[in-house]
């Protein structure tokens, strides 16, 4: 037992229950429900799910030990594994990792795919485990930190669903994780409650604390404790470029509009954004456009943040994670003292959640796969069919934000064709948003404000706006065809040519690009 | 002066304000914003806007005279009226009436679809007046039934979204009722603050109250008193039939094991439903299944509601509108004392706020105009194109609700085929409600538990257990076809084929029936 375990661990008893990750493998069975810390690839259990892998390997179990696996969000490398291993049967509500993807789209994985508020609620209800004798998760693995004196769990740089599964899970094997410094003191746990005793959830500012900083648990379920020595992996963030910046630019002048129209207050509402260059180019762009006393109420926080905050320009950010480089994580822990106080991770119910989103009148911002040209997103199924990593928090925050907005380059290559893909479509193959939930769609040609406007009148919008100028022929052809057949079936409402929607698809498909040679083109596949 | 008027005018300087309606017809002025009240054909303004169209049926000013119309939900029959006129230009976000849809699907009313719930703080927010050169309404025309003693309005038999109209509104016209009784006593106000200043909405039960029973004014901003003796007129409601008694049935089914399996309450959770004989025969499964002390928080209450607190079942009901037929109204009034302590109405905000929807674990129902093998709903436009009535509150409570369920007919008829129509589609032709959204969803044929099943899984549980069984095999055929091609492609997360996707919809309107020949049937429409 290492010193700094010891340290950690401040609940004696545990120690008792110490086992080495080798040691715990014996506890897994075929066919179990599991629930994992971690979000967005960090804070997940590491160790543990490694030894099981290599038992798997080591015997050739491959497809004979699977699991039904639930993860606030992603994890990090050891889940692939595990889909390399076809240890996953079912799996929600939202991965990341190639073998992932992969085993969900050759049909090995059962994924399903919910808004990360409502996933760890509907775990709690018994919803996912209703076909179960006892409706309970068989083991939660949560990575923590440190141990408190009563036997409470310190997370590390992720709360996620922790606080949920544990609620509902039959035993508890806890990683305590020697490799990082503990994160004591970062968190605020919200406990569930189920209704009909739920109360409101008090939160009128993004510093404001419940005030338990770690997640309670009965001793007696906890089954073991494994020291975990491996750090938390992320590659570095990608950096912005010109066609993010332009995104950027667009939206910093709609906030300072906002502002001037007496909308916004000047430091704007609390900011929710994702991860990814075009989110980095536009924190990037608040900060130089001078925007002071920023607010931030988010699901993740990455490096990009930390600049926000040692400029001066960001007052406090709250996530349910902290998705760092290793660079990241050592600025955090170096400047310890000043982070700490301006920042705080939460469950993932609480971060996510539609009544403190909608009470802040928090600002969203999502990336999805395409748009249509009557402003319903698909964010997470290309062509309609190959899921990518799911839906996340988009839905969360696009639904309940006080302005809601998308914002994705105009086109994106195929493989044969530079702009092969355009971003803007007569009808998105896949809605997870829709017409009702988004005000605001921007790209690096420019910006629609949608807020007020009827499907006809926010077609041209889009159109005019945002499109590449590579489709903008293509689609006010097919608009203005819809609308004169419309006219005819008096369906002016919101026009479409059912037989040609997805033809931009279809040639994308059989042609390798969405540029039609017409639309009466026909298709094959 | 009426004597009648006198006693509801309790705030003597309002009466030096009276107006006939014709007085008010100056008032008036082509392109000006207007919010009415009313909510589900009730509670709307009925003699300035008669007063108004005859105006301009008398001038000849169709086309001429036309607004930008705000009303919380539908109103009565003066609103057809008025887009018999073409006197509506701009419409927002809910409305029935055949002379309305007409106009929009003519593209002569610019419509747009907000959630209720949503609508009404965008508008305090200034997003549907921001092409104004002030960002105000320039009248809210409210229908009263007493005001007290220092101005504040007490509404009728709807709240809607007068509140948050009023508190935007330049100029504020209402008419007092005077051919109903008062319905003092019967709301509960929440006036909209807005962020960053929002606090929690406290309610924790539906009978919970903040205890302001009438709509704050400023009396300077009110330029006019109207008298008016003209009534709701609602149509009787459509009784229960042999399908609806199917699609309750296994609804009740539904309930009783939840019970059982601990998920819900004996009581259940409180209740949303809609309006029509699908909503009536659940009532009359509920209460035949000697379910007892329910709770409603819904939208609208109608007749058959106020059986449920006859015979003992329903405890409490609350919404922001009573559609009740006249013998509904003569009912409530005949016994005020009982239902005035057991009934309340809010504003649209509250009522379909998805903080207090989740709060209390709300049970909701809807009825779509399609579904689709993945569990996709259509709640709005017809073959995509042609708008019906409008999104309602319907994504307000399907996304927030503890268990979002969907009821429908298994097929209605086209004009040739009597089940010319399956209600169960490859894919929807319009997506108001998505797969992250949906539970359960039922027909006449059964009912689909959809709670943690991956999409393949689904689409097997909707066409077996739901679908009509003329076609069940053709929707069979096309998901077998969708994964086989899917295999090749390697997505199989969600298998589609775009190219057939449609191919109902487009025989429904070519043939007359959704029964297709053959899935490589071609269209030329």
């Amino acid at each position: 037992m290492s010193q700094i375990l010891k340290q950690r661990v401040r609940y004696a008893p545990y120690l008792k229950k110490l086992r080495t990750p080798e040691e715990c493998v014996e506890l897994f069975k075929d066919g179990q429900y599991l629930g994992w810390s971690g979000f967005t690839a960090v804070g997940a259990p590491k160790v543990v799910p490694d030894a099981v892998a290599k038992h798997v390997e080591d015997n050739n179990l491959q497809g004979k030990l699977q699991f039904n696996l639930f993860v606030g969000a992603s994890a990090g490398p050891e889940e692939s594994r595990w889909a390399t291993n076809n240890m996953i049967k079912k799996r929600a509500p939202h991965q990341v990792g190639r073998p992932i993807a992969q085993g969900i789209n050759e049909g090995r994985i059962q994924f399903f795919d919910k808004h990360l508020s409502m996933f760890a609620q509907d775990l709690t209800y018994g919803f996912y485990t209703r076909e179960k004798e006892n409706d309970k998760l068989d083991y939660t693995i949560i990575e923590a930190t440190a141990i408190t004196e009563d036997g409470s769990i310190i997370p590390g740089p992720a709360v996620g669903a922790s606080p949920e599964m544990i609620s509902i899970s039959d035993k508890i094997i806890i990683e305590v994780n020697t490799a990082t410094p503990s994160f004591e003191g970062l968190h605020d746990i919200d406990m569930p409650v189920n209704p009909p005793f739920r109360q409101p959830l008090p939160h009128t500012r993004c510093d404001y604390k419940v005030g338990l900083n770690s997640i309670p648990v009965d001793p007696e379920r906890v089954v073991a404790i494994v020291e975990s020595n491996k750090r938390d992996i992320v590659p570095p963030n990608t950096p912005s470029d010109e066609m993010s910046r332009a995104i950027a630019g667009h939206l910093v002048k709609f906030f300072r509009e906002e502002v001037k129209a007496g909308r916004m207050p000047e430091n704007l509402h609390p900011l929710q954004s994702g991860i990814g260059n075009v989110a980095n180019a536009i924190i990037e762009g608040l900060a130089d456009a001078n925007f002071k006393h920023l607010n931030v109420w988010t699901e993740v926080l990455q490096d990009s943040f930390l600049d926000l905050f040692e400029n001066g320009s960001l007052d406090y950010a709250t996530a349910t994670s902290v998705r760092l480089t290793e660079k990241g994580f050592d600025r955090l822990f170096q400047n310890w003292d000043e982070f700490s106080q301006k920042l705080v991770l939460r469950s993932q119910v609480v971060s996510n959640s539609p009544e403190v989103i909608r009470r802040l009148g928090v600002i969203a911002m999502n990336t999805p796969v395409e748009v249509d040209i009557y402003a319903h997103a698909n964010s997470t199924n290309v062509s309609g069919s190959k899921m990518l990593h799911g839906l996340g928090g988009s839905g969360d925050f696009l639904r309940n934000a006080k302005v809601s907005i998308m914002h994705t380059p105009s086109a994106r290559p195929s493989k044969t064709d530079p702009t092969g893909i355009s971003c803007v479509v007569p009808f998105v193959s896949h809605v997870d948003h829709t017409e009702h939930d988004l005000d605001v769609l921007v790209t690096d040609h420019g910006l629609a404000d949608l807020r007020g406007l009827s499907p006809r009148e926010r077609s041209r919008v889009i159109i005019k706006n945002i499109a590449h100028p590579d489709y903008v022929d293509q689609l006010l052809d097919y608009v203005n065809r819809a609308e004169h057949y419309a006219l005819k079936t008096k369906s002016l409402h919101e026009p479409h040519i059912l037989k040609d929607a997805f033809k931009m698809h279809l040639n994308l498909a059989q042609n390798g690009t969405m540029k039609l040679d017409s639309w009466d083109q026909k298709f094959d596949i």
